[in-house]
């Protein structure tokens, strides 16, 4: 019996919750879970839809694009999941979708504006979205470019990906991550709520402010700070 | 057996309907139930997945933010609740969701107007914004001080909290009431429908007028008022 | 066994398809149906919900308001359903429900353009809305007046209500008629459905334009004229 | 047993996605597959609503517009479906519907700008809105001339149909095709999503700008192109 059945497994149930949660139609969408100790990451095979997907169909890559395991060809958009688990160490889940209000907002490349408390709940940052790829860039590895494209964004707006677990990338769509799969895919599902509350927000008050620092503060501790009182201990 | 079995089992199924009724994704909400004789609510626990609550998480507290009976943390907004509860000695159940419109309008700190008859069949008056809270209280005892926020804006607009069965925080979301958590959780549902009518209606028109008080009037106490004829005697 | 049994069990499926077809949330709206043979209507009870509704909870009333068989109270909207089946001879179902997307343009006091073929395949003019009631009127016999006002509204555009059949209250929402309760219903949906289409339209192109006549009359010819080609014979 | 038995469950299950995709409600819409060996296509039959459609109500029409084999009328748009199938050799299935986003898109006479990766990893051009009907045109064979309209529309903005497997008529709403009946129930559904994202796109951002060359072609290339690497051998 394979080695990674229980990787497999997990990123396989994290890729179908993307339909179940409305975040993807069709073959849209992949998610990728890691295995740090064995150096490789499961993640869903190119253009299979969801409805057909198996737990075996899930392909097995090491952070150089080698296929370690699996009979299908992994997604497309595999260099920059490799990317971005070679250069953030501790992250364990990727997720990427073509949800509708998150891909808006990068379409209108707009920066999705920290609007209230249910975004601070998540990250004190408005959600970034990078700037459209350098055209020299897109001749190279597209998919690798992908990759540092994100990296390049967080350096440049002095982000962490720690506390800022989500991008859009202009004119494309979003990428989320965190400590295991399925909670790269809740962070897309809350991107997704967000772009759309902020999208509503906007036309109802097109002059609406960000909240302001005292509750991005009080609201991104009480969750997440040293004295977070939020869950069950 | 515990004395609060059915007053935890009523607050789990108010629960349990925010998400039926798309009112919550995840973890988001909450809602109490208040026994009045014993001097006590039933409420949510914190960060617990609807799908995964069941009846004996529902925590016991008293007015006092005291754990009279349960084995979990109750809500992060546990002392809003109990706030609500001491000062308004006639509501019987508090509900709080994160729906995608009523946030929105809070977010755009707006009040929502009285546009027409379905709002008018509910309350008169245009469902209140409280504005963000003040520096100087959020350092405070955060939730507790929600709970002031909410009674202080009722008394600064003049408005009944027996009449106006909800409000919005301001960049927060909404909180709604009533003679019990059913009642509540009614609210939020009605609420988030006015809030998403209301929108689009000043997308159509943003120059479009309130109800005329006639028709408020006439709405309001053919439900409520002392010759009320809608509904079953 | 009562001699309306029929009749009840008619008007309860098409009360019972509000619901599923998304047009109403918790008691909102009702439906009847005529039997003119009898010279009375069955209606829904008011403030029933849909999930309780059984068919013997259905109310007969006559066309001068008294109930004829029934224990409950009938729609409080019962006197506007009496008004346009003793106007209107050749109708025999009648629909109001408080829609999300026509009480929008109700709210915002503005008759929904006839921009498309989806529109002329089931009527040629703009959806009308009504002005609000007259304070005079609303003072008297309110429901019974709004049954006038919707007469009203017709004489002074000139419409035929034989082909319009769905009409906007101002500040109000929409009712809907057609020869029985399904055709009602069915008008209802389609309401909704060319109520949302024309605001997303109007949001792409504010100086968006009114179907030109010849594709107007071509597509209502084509589905209900005296060489109609729709459907089956 | 009918020769045709393969074909017409085929196109049966084509037109049952339309609802189960929110593509359509009640009678709209129609899609049909051609068997170009037997020079003749299935389609849906005219008015019948989707939950009574049977595979054996489907009819077989030639490219002149005769009927083969069926009892029932076929779909009133038969002459546009025969029309294209007559004039492009290559395309095996059409699917004509009434979804809310792209009819809305048709009822501004809107192109649908290529605003993402979401777009041009479908195609790379715009998706065209054909102007509304001439006059001269309608009070000809109407529904033949819609054939003759789509093609118009390609020749003049110099498209291929073989890339840009969709239109908008003006004031109407979409067709698709592709190989089969599946894939033009496919570009249905994708072009509804492209149209909602670009309306949302534009209410955030009314001076979005298109997707740059560089990505629409590395999009579009590795997904259809000679070296595309996108699915599975």
């Amino acid at each position: 019996m394979s080695q990674y059945k229980e990787l497999k497994r997990s990123c396989y149930e994290a890729n179908m919750k993307l339909p179940q949660l409305d975040l993807v139609i069709y073959t849209f969408g992949n998610v990728s879970e890691v295995d740090r100790d064995k150096g490789v990451f499961a993640i869903k095979p190119s253009g299979v839809p969801y409805e057909l997907l198996k737990v075996d169909d899930i392909v097995i890559c090491d952070f150089e694009d080698n296929i370690v395991e699996g009979v299908k060809r992994p997604s497309s958009d595999t260099k920059t999941h490799g990317y971005l688990y070679k250069n953030w160490k501790d992250i364990g889940g990727i997720a990427h979708t073509h949800s509708t209000y998150a891909v808006s907002w990068a379409q209108a490349q707009r920066d999705v504006p920290n609007f209230g408390t249910t975004h601070a709940d998540h990250l004190t940052a408005d959600i970034p979205c990078a700037p459209p790829m350098a055209d020299h860039l897109i001749e190279q590895d597209y998919e690798y470019m992908t990759g540092k494209q994100i990296l390049d964004c967080f350096e440049e707006k002095g982000l962490s990906h720690q506390e800022v677990q989500m991008i859009l990338i202009g004119n494309h769509g979003p990428f989320t991550w965190g400590k295991d799969a399925e909670k790269a895919v809740y962070n897309s599902k809350i991107l997704e709520e967000l772009a759309k509350m902020a999208y509503i927000t906007l036309q109802i008050n097109p002059q609406a402010e960000r909240l302001k620092n005292s509750l991005i503060k009080k609201h991104y501790e009480r969750k997440h700070g040293a004295n977070s009182y939020y869950g069950q201990v």
